[in-house]
Order: C-alpha cells, then structure tokens, then sequence
C-alpha cells in the first residue's frame, strides 16, 4: 500500500546499494560507447512545450508531464514547459543549434531520465533512464554496424549471454509489398498487421490482412513465406525483381558483411517479418531480442529525415536505444552487502573524541574509507556491533588502556584478530592497509 | 539572442567537453564524500506537490515548478506534482520511509538537478546542480566535524585555493543576543540586521538596528563588538555569562579542537557574526568565502529539529550544501581540444570497408577508442583532417598499397611519420600502442 511518504506513482527512490548497481552498470554502458568515439550530450530536464507537442503523435501527446507556466501568469493554469520524453527530440534541436559546432558526422550518446505519464506497472515507470546512442550527418552503412557493434559489446561487456540481433530493412519490406503485389494504398496497414506475427498465429495474421482488404491468397503467400523455416530466401527470393528491394538486400548484404567478424554468427540474423513500429525508419532496422523470450532489449535503425520532421537540419542518420531499465532486471544482482566504510574507529571516551578523529583522517589519506563512531554508547560491544554493520575490514580501537600504552588497537572485523600499533607507526600500518 | 533551437531560458545543453569537465568534478567529490563513509541517495525528479508546498516559504512556493495532472483530469489545469526544488525535503520523506532500513546515523550525500522558477542571470540558472552532505541521527559534535572536513577536503581535492571557513553557533548568537540585552522579541528581527555586516557598513547596520527598536547605545556597541578586530574575544567575553552563550561557546571549541589538525589554521575561524540567513539552525553553522570576495562557495550546520518540521522523524541533523555552480566557475577549464579518439581508421575504398571495420574493432580490443571514416571522401588528405579534428593519436590507412602488401600504414598523427605494420602484426601493435 502506498503511504503518505513513498515517492510518487511510478517513480522510485534510490537507496545507496541499489544506485551504486545502477551506476557500475551505466558506467560500463558509458565506457563502451567512448570507445567507439561516440560522445555524450545532456540536455536539460524539460524542453519549451512546442518543441515537444506533436512530435509522439496523439498518444504521445498525452503521455508527455506539461510544466505550469510561473510568475504572473501562474493564474492562467496553461503550461509553458514539459518534461523531456525522448532524447531524440532535443537531439534535433541540439543538431539545429549548433550545428557548425558540431563534429561531422555527429556521434553522440545521450543516458538519462525520460518521463511519461504511463500508467505505472512491472517493469514500467513515469521516470526511467532511457539511453540512446546515433551518428548524424552519413549515409554510410558502416554507420548501421557501428551502432550494432557498440550495442552488441555493451550486452556482451555486461554479461549478458543468448540474445539475437534481428537483422532487416525497410526498403526490403517496401520491396517485398511489391514483390507480393501488396497494393500501394494498403502498405502501411499490412506493415502494422504483420508487425504481430511474434504475437499472433500465422492463420490470425492472414485473417487480420485479408480484414485490411488484401486478397486471401495473397495474405496466406505473404504469411507463409514470411514464417517459413527458409524465411530469408523466400523474402530475397520475392522482392530481388523490384528496385527497392534489390538495394535493400544489397544494403543488408554490405551491412551484414560489415558485422561478419565482429559478432558471432549465431548472433544475427536478417529476420524479414521484422517491421518495428515506428515509420520513421527508411533504412536497415534492428532489434535485439532476450534469450526465452524475455522481450526486446533493445531496437534501432536508419531515420534519414526524422531529424529534419523535428525541428532540425535534413541530415541522414542511425542510431539505437537500449532498454535500459529491462536489461537492469536481467542482470544478476551482485547481491552481497554494501559495503560502506574499509576502517572504523570507535570513541570510547569524549576525551579521545579528538585523537579518534585524527586516526579516520589518517586512514583516509592512506586511501581508505573511513569514520568514527557518532552514536552516544560508550561500549565496546556496541561500537563494534556499527562497525561490522558498516562492512568495515577494520576498527580501530583507542580507550584508557590504548591512551596509557600509546598504542591504537587495531581489530580485523573478518577473524577478530587484534594487533597492538604504536601511535607514530600508524600512518605506516594504515597506507599498508590501504595498499 | 535566444532563438528558437536554444534551451529553454535558465537551462544548459551541455556538449561533450562541458559535460566531461562536470562529471570529473562530480566524481572527485563522491570519491571524498565515499571516503568518509557518506553514501549516495538519489530521489525523484518530482515530488507529490503537498510534499514541497509551504515547505520553503512564501517566496520558495512562488519559485517551485509545478506540474499539471495527467489522464481524465488534465482538463482542470490542476498541478499534482512539483520538480524537486532541493535535496533536504525528500531526505525527510526517505528518513520517514525507509527509517529502520537506514544505517543509524544515516550518512548521505546527494547530488542531483534542482529546479526553480527564478529570474536567470549571471550563475543563476533554473535548473542546476546541488550538492548535499547530511548526517541524521546524532547529537555528536564529531558529525559537525566531519561534515566540515569533507567539504574541506572537496575544496582542497578539487585545486581551490585560499578559502576560509567562518564558524559560528546559533547559541553563541542566542547568548550574545541576551549577553548585550537585546529584548527577546527583537531578536530575530535583530539577527536579520546583522547578518548584513557583510554588505553594509557598521553605521548603516547599526541604523537598522535602531530603526528596528534596538536603543542606539546598545545596537552600537553590539555591531563595535562582532566587527572589532579581536571580535571573537569580546563576543567571548559578552556571552560566558549566558547559559546558552556558555554552551555554545563549549560546543563550539569543542569542534574547533576536532578540526585543528584537520584543517590548516588559517582556514578555519570562529565568526561572530555570521548568522546565515536560514532559521532552522539549532547549533554551529558554517559558511566558506572563496578568496577575493568571489561568494560563499558552500555552507551548513545543525538543524535538530527540521526534519520532523518537513514531514520525516523527529532526529538530531547536521550537514552541508556545496555550491557547485559556483565552484564549477572557479575551476581552471582544462581549455584543451576535446580528444573523441586514440585510433582513426581511413576507409580508402569501398572495397575494403569491412578489413576497416575491423581494424577499428582489434583497436578497441587493444583498449583504444577508435573509429572508421563515415564521410564519402575518398581523399587520404580529407580523411586526415577528419582523424585530427578527432584528436586522434594515430591513423590507419589502408588503400590500394596496402592491400597489396598486407600491411596497414599507421601513421603518428602528431609527428606525421609513418610506419608499415603487416597485417598479421596488427594486434600486437596495436596493443603495444594501448598499454
């Protein structure tokens, strides 16, 4: 049941050990993109409100959080902003912005917060980290792999195992309409219908395509090579006598051969049912699917004008999106303790309180995590109860007996083990500790 | 002049350099923060709007981002939630929520975007960087401290130089105040006056006073007393008659005695009259003034009480807020180019764009960022300036040549000499070039 103090519907809150999970693994993400030469860009969290508006279509339109407009005119109720619902919307405006200060071609990666007034459920929030990855500014099909490949090593480097790269093209299936005598008029609706072929039987995909208007035959044909074990070659087969299918397989062949060495080969394939909703893309289009159909982990394509129909400059592009939040719950959790302090120091005595200080200091600059005791109990027991909480390796003790001595006793938290350390050696001991 | 494709007003796009620049200063203070055992909380970008509102005051609730209902209410043009407008109220909230999940104290740090409808200007943005360091949960002088040394160490980690902490206790005030027999409904109109000897000259502030009903005599010998040069003395001498003043000035040496071998001598300093504007204080507050009167670059104290006022348990509280914009301002830019590449690898030849690829891929094995060319020249001369504009170290060229030698050319982009490398020796050249 939600209280009064949890955080808002669909949102979360981030405590240390759950954040820390996130940001290696954003991290790793991070790093492999760099490699590639693909540099990051952060936009502000809402965008003006025009910018955004019409740019999702009807349904998106809804979804986006609007910003009431502030000072004088808060009266009016109207909003002036909105929360940020895509990175590719500000990736137009950026690219109109600066475009002579941006490098050709513009390689950029953009992970951050999104927001969407979904409704809320497993797996789905109203504020998730999305992250997207897209060369600007070339046609190059080496531009597609790019992108595969730095998608493929950002899965593998984070361990994942068993996921496939679907592999087609847009102008294939544009070729494949005319290659099966699809009427003009009634492409995108038959893209849209056979787009669930991974959701529905084959015979519910001819009867929704014959309900569009297509010809049964012409449906079950379609359907049937589209699910036959030697889909790939039907569909070549089919559309290499139409223009735009020969330079669609010709596409997939270059960008296929581009990828030969760089991804095992049971890893990808051309899949020629793969439609991906959007139809933006006017290129080779792909989507990575989980291993025992844990869903889609990530989908992208070539979108030569969509940059151009959002606000920015007509330039070719690519790019991809991982499933962030999706490959989160798929990785193992390293589910041990977190870890919060390497050296804990206990107070026995308020007189001590400034030498006790003095020694987390020390273990500090010898690169350890440290901190003293701050509770108001003056028993051993009880200290050292904080600092195994803590995951502390080590306590450091310093009580009456410590302060006659001028000795700090040190206690490995693991075996109980304690040693006797002169006051003067313990910098030494400590950078040892710390090495 | 703004234009259509700028950033909404008070916002940033931050391009790659700028971004790095952020996040290398981010990451040295979580590494400090880390080190005395502080860890990470990171809440949601809004909040349920009854959790902000009437939290900052009249002036705070005109400046908090309020954001409209969605779904079937969306008509009423009613706000349910707001952007987070700092990072004290949803640390409330947590420590209300999760209060027995937290580590006793609870030691976090949060650094995260706020948001607020202020009128932008020079270092005033709407959406910015905070930076918060609290520890909840104890009464003990040693957490004033340590949170005092962090944000030292930040400081000092970060190449800041000649700054200077002011340190002062809301009861040394309250003694002061009653130690110079200011009438108890005056104070803290009074200590609103005082906290101006910073900008106003002492006969102005002493006007004030007067004007606000403080009898000239006393207001005089008050402001001689906190702008005199030996002022911590006299306020010493002024408060050790007053139970409060006493305390104070007990409470406050004892945390000078903590810091002293902490923190340089003359960085730190008690400070009469420092106030700090905000009334949730409780005992020592704290502020650092960078050199040469640039501003205060962070400030705190204990507020033991604030934290039940805004919603969450009633717990002892200390802690800090850097000023990170301001600080970001003060650090020396790196001003180099920005470097995307190790390893730029030409495309001569359509031919031979997946031996290219792959050169690119075995220099990525070899730790290197790399790239292949994506433009459509063909000129070794257009690809170079491509892989310098790059900040690329080294270029691999493979033409015609080459692919008749099987050997790549790898050219030292700084130096311009050139070398033939056989095909098969590659990665271990390459490697060599990584290590």
């Amino acid at each position: 049941m939600p209280t009064q103090f949890d955080p808002p519907s669909g949102t979360r809150d981030f405590l240390a050990r759950d954040w820390e999970f996130r940001e290696r693994t954003f991290d790793a993400i991070r790093s492999v993109f760099a490699r590639y030469g693909f540099e990051p860009l952060v936009t502000p969290s809402f965008e003006r409100l025009d910018v955004l508006l019409g740019k999702y279509g009807d349904d998106g339109d809804k979804l986006i959080f609007k910003i009431l407009r502030r000072g004088e005119h808060e009266g009016t109720g109207e909003a002036d902003l909105a929360l940020r619902y895509d990175h590719t919307v500000p990736l137009a405006r950026v690219a109109a912005a600066y475009g002579s200060q941006l490098p050709t071609p513009y390689k950029r990666y953009a992970m951050g917060l999104v927001w969407r007034a979904d409704r809320p459920g497993r797996g789905r929030y109203r504020e998730f980290t999305q992250c997207d990855v897209d060369t600007l500014g070339t046609s190059s099909a080496m531009a597609d792999a790019e992108i595969i490949c730095a998608v493929h090593d950002v899965l593998a480097e984070l361990g994942l195992a068993g996921f496939r790269f679907l592999l087609n093209s847009r102008r294939v299936l544009a070729g494949m309409l005319a290659g099966f005598s699809v009427p003009a008029g009634l492409g995108p609706a038959v893209l849209i219908t056979l787009d669930k072929l991974d959701k529905l039987t084959p015979a519910e995909v001819s009867a929704e395509l014959t309900g569009r208007g297509l010809p049964a035959d012409r449906a079950a044909s379609l359907v049937g090579a589209l699910t036959a074990h030697n889909a790939d070659e039907q569909v070549r087969d089919a559309v290499k006598s139409t223009e735009e299918g020969a330079a669609g397989i010709e596409e997939l062949d270059a960008l296929l051969s581009l990828l030969k060495d760089q991804i095992p080969g049971d890893r990808v394939a051309f899949t020629p049912r793969l439609v991906r909703g959007l139809s933006y893309y006017t290129g080779p289009i792909w989507e990575v699917m989980a291993e025992g159909g844990a869903g889609s982990l990530a989908g992208g394509g070539r979108y030569d004008h969509l940059i151009a129909q959002l606000g920015g400059p007509d330039v070719p592009a690519t790019g991809g999106s991982l499933g962030i939040e999706r490959i989160l719950m798929l990785l193992p959790d390293a589910g041990i303790a977190y870890p919060r302090l390497d050296v804990a120091v206990t107070v026995m005595d308020e007189r001590y309180a400034p030498r006790s200080f003095s020694f987390a200091a020390a273990a500090r600059s010898a690169g350890l995590r440290a901190s003293v005791y701050l509770g108001s109990s003056g028993k051993l027991g009880r200290q050292l109860k904080w600092a195994s909480d803590q995951g502390a390796r080590w306590a450091l003790i310093y009580g009456s007996a410590e302060d006659e001595a001028s000795a700090v006793t040190v206690r490995d938290m693991t075996s109980g083990e304690q040693a006797s350390v002169p006051l003067k050696d313990l910098p030494g001991y400590l950078a040892n500790l710390g090495s």
